[in-house]
């Protein structure tokens, strides 16, 4: 049984992890989701904190598999995908399958920058103004060439799937992005996706894959927040050009 | 025979897979390194830039190896190690090293953001003041911090390596790290390497590994500046604590 340690309250990178789990039909303990008294709440992730004594990593997600703890977030999905069939053995692909998921989790950080952009330290109404300039120009100069980015390689593989010519890790993260910006700039989001018309059907088909179907409808799949990784602060949203 | 795409006049991301090619012993071509008759200098990296139609990742370093092309320096840097014999080929132990290569590559990334922290956009001049206050909260708060993390993961394997008993690609990315931040810090971070004796020994040792050492003294070795990651510019630096 899969210990996943993660902040209860939020998607947050958590989320990629979750996605393999539920797509791989695993048993997991999403520990600090469990009660107090069962040991959960955010207590049982400062106990795996670097300094706090456990140390598997630097930073939450955290994955106890038996002996073994990892983290960071990409390579807890790797670990996951190569053990049940949803990446590529062969080295070649299965390196490319790392490239993919990084450039996916650059795209991430550099959505969570939007509303952080002077630093994680302040709260975001301390750097509202920071963030509304940075996140006009995420619209008109990033948001399509990430998105972008990931159309090129479906035209390239000429297939719904991002590497390898089958479902794996990286179609998961990729459907957790687009859901994510979808949530936190919905309107230059939609714009930008009519470019990316792969990329959406991308999205759609793992959406309708059965274990994760039945996810997304469960309480297990937590709702978007502006506690996460995508937040909606409608101020941020706007056109994709408009200089 | 391999080749590396990279910028030509700095070390850079390509410098951790320069290591991995050296340590093992590899040919390879340096292709912007090149004359620029013989298909070398920017125009080479230019080419295989994201919309440029290579394609073969986001953003340099690229390695080709024959079919396959590769991009994000962890991944590259991981390829190469595997099929080299420096990297465990166990599924956890890879994993581990892949989990401790992107915290050094966060810790990489963090100190680039010292010389960039508006944005990469602007000249580090133009951001001077900034970049004065980052970096003063980087001694002060977080170099510690990331040096102790190596420091107690190699506490934890009882070893001069970091991961699986035994010299890695991990060893010989976090030599780059502390080389880097003694060329851009170097009194904060000789300061805070007296509390890592673990991590000081691991670096002189990557650093006596013969074909690491011959590299080291080669012209292939390029000198770092501040077009790079790591740059020394006198007035950021300082003790590590001042507050």
């Amino acid at each position: 049984m899969y210990q996943l340690i993660y902040w209860p309250f939020l998607q947050g990178r958590g989320e990629f992890v979750r996605l393999v789990l539920e797509d791989a039909e695993q048993s997991y303990v999403d520990v600090a989701r469990q009660p107090e008294e069962q040991g959960g709440g955010v207590g049982a992730v400062r106990a795996h904190l670097y300094g706090a004594g456990s140390m598997p990593g630097f930073a939450p997600p955290y994955l106890i598999d038996g002996e073994l703890k990892l983290a960071q977030m990409p390579v807890v999905c790797a670990y996951l995908a190569e053990k049940h069939g949803l990446c590529a053995t062969e080295i070649g692909t299965r390196h490319r399958a790392m490239q993919l998921m990084l450039t996916i989790c650059d795209a991430v950080d550099a959505t969570h920058d939007l509303h952080h952009p002077v630093s994680t330290a302040l709260a975001y109404e301390e750097q509202k103004k920071e963030a509304l300039e940075a996140t006009r120009l995420f619209r008109n100069h990033r948001l399509s060439k990430w998105l972008g980015f990931f159309e090129a390689v479906l035209e390239e593989t000429g297939a719904l799937h991002l590497v390898g010519g089958a479902h794996s890790y990286v179609d998961l993260a990729a459907f957790q992005l687009v859901a994510g910006l979808r949530y936190a700039l919905p309107r230059a989001t939609a714009e930008a996706l009519e470019a990316t018309p792969r990329l959406q059907d991308l999205v759609a088909a793992v959406a309708e894959r059965p274990a994760i179907a039945r996810y997304l409808q469960s309480e297990r799949r937590i709702a978007f927040n502006e506690s996460g990784i995508f937040r909606h602060y409608p101020e941020l949203d706007g056109p994709l050009t408009d200089e």
